[in-house]
């Protein structure tokens, strides 16, 4: 052990949206961790969760990043169908509090959830045929925005506020357009594999190869985050998937940017050979 | 005098932002036109407003749409340092009231007031040398959006709003990032032009400078907005300015796909010559 390291403080890390996927799996990833402690807020109590509050309070935002050294912000309404109502407060109110906090309390490192919905137009136009292991067309973090929900746009203005604050404020800003995390991460698991009955229902199999595209496996979405909380670059907005047979977003500026060297690739076989007895 | 013009009736242009001075070239340049009829919209009453309401209220927004044709979205906090309690009710819940009830009013066209200062951290780091003729940078529409304020992440916002509801609702929209309008609108006026005192006061001519390449006449301004009214296309993202010496901002996107054909120019001297007796 180098004395750089030695008896050396773990960098407190606050996670909002502590109660969902992502935050659990930073929490547990960093139990042991020496670099890293996780503060978990949420809305709710949880296990993981340290600080219960509303992050549409901007005080109480401030008040949650008193000795935080970087912020991982995932709260937020995350389903691509949510309403107005559920996206003002939780995406649009509670964004501009949280990188707005960060400043007040002097915490100079964000990493913000962001999503491919900011884009996602380009594949809604593209659909299904996209989703093949031949096709070979890939958006990167260069693609003009072109946001496919409520959502999404909410995501566009979360990534614009962040480079706000990088540009006119100082804060570093990583921006992570998270593909697919699933629980159970197993890419034999039936959520990504073919079942007898999809043969008469076309969508369901695009489902499942949309799902091939664009898989984060768990292990390769907690390396990103820390890739970007070691990160020296000022401003980063990248997406997150596996090294999957077949994608549609770009991984390789956050191969470039961030070191990013994902271990896990979606099974480029989802259906089973017919040849084979079942 | 044709067929398909006598008689015809004026299409209704929802007007917002009635009270401010691009509402009140409309309403002027549209009093006896037989194309267009202005129906001013605004918080306050002023003589340009007919329907007095506050566009943080949808439905209100819904029913200012009833018989309207296009809508040109000016409302909006507009300075630069509006602080987060403006944007968010004016430029953020506003604007996605305005879309959203121009769907459920079924109205197909609208004009957005967008701003350059989406992108306006380019100027800010590179002022004040590309106020000056001899620099040839210039940004378009496809720059990465770098928002200088609060402000203009509303306007990055609403660019990604007005996009959503043109690919996902059938919405025809142009955002147009104006450069500035003056009143008065004279190329000579002292706000475009040198004084002998900021000869101890670079910063001043700078902002002259400025002035010069960011400059919108009026009819320029009015004729932009009669473009997009007047376009077949579904979506359009392109600056205002008029056809100055020295420009930052492209127009050329806006002269390929709108037929945007400026009849105005700020001066290139504005400094007069010192030799010549003051």
């Amino acid at each position: 052990m180098t004395a750089s390291t030695q008896g050396s403080t773990p960098r407190r890390i606050l996670v909002t949206g502590a109660n969902g996927l992502i935050g659990g799996l930073l929490t547990d990833a960093w139990r042991e961790s020496d670099r890293y402690r996780a503060v978990g807020l949420a809305r709710q109590p949880g296990p993981d969760v340290e600080i219960v509050t509303d992050l549409t309070d901007l005080d109480a935002a401030v008040n949650a990043m008193e000795g935080i050294d970087a912020v991982v912000h995932l709260a937020a309404t995350s389903a691509v169908g949510s309403t107005w109502e559920q996206v003002l407060p939780s995406n649009l109110i509670a964004t501009y509090n949280v990188f707005e906090a960060a400043r007040r309390a002097g915490v100079g490192q964000v990493v913000f959830a962001s999503s491919n919905h900011a884009i996602g137009t380009y594949e809604t136009e593209n659909a299904p045929a996209l989703y093949e292991l031949d096709d070979d067309r890939i958006w990167d973090h260069t693609a003009e925005n072109r946001p496919d929900s409520l959502y999404g746009v909410s995501k566009v203005y979360g990534e614009a506020m962040a480079r706000y604050y990088v540009d006119h404020h100082g804060l570093r800003a990583f921006c992570l357009r998270i593909g697919g995390v699933r629980a159970p991460d197993d890419p034999s698991h039936p959520a990504l594999l073919w079942k007898p009955e999809f043969d008469n229902d076309p969508g369901k199999l695009a489902t499942r190869k949309r799902t091939r595209a664009v898989w984060l496996s768990e292990r390769d979405c907690v390396q990103l985050i820390e890739r970007c909380l070691e990160s020296d670059r000022d401003w980063v907005l990248c997406y997150g998937i596996s090294d999957n047979p077949r994608r549609f977003w770009d991984i390789e500026h956050a191969k470039d940017v961030l070191g990013y060297a994902p271990q896990d690739a979606a099974p480029k076989d989802i259906v089973p050979d017919r040849s084979m007895p079942s």
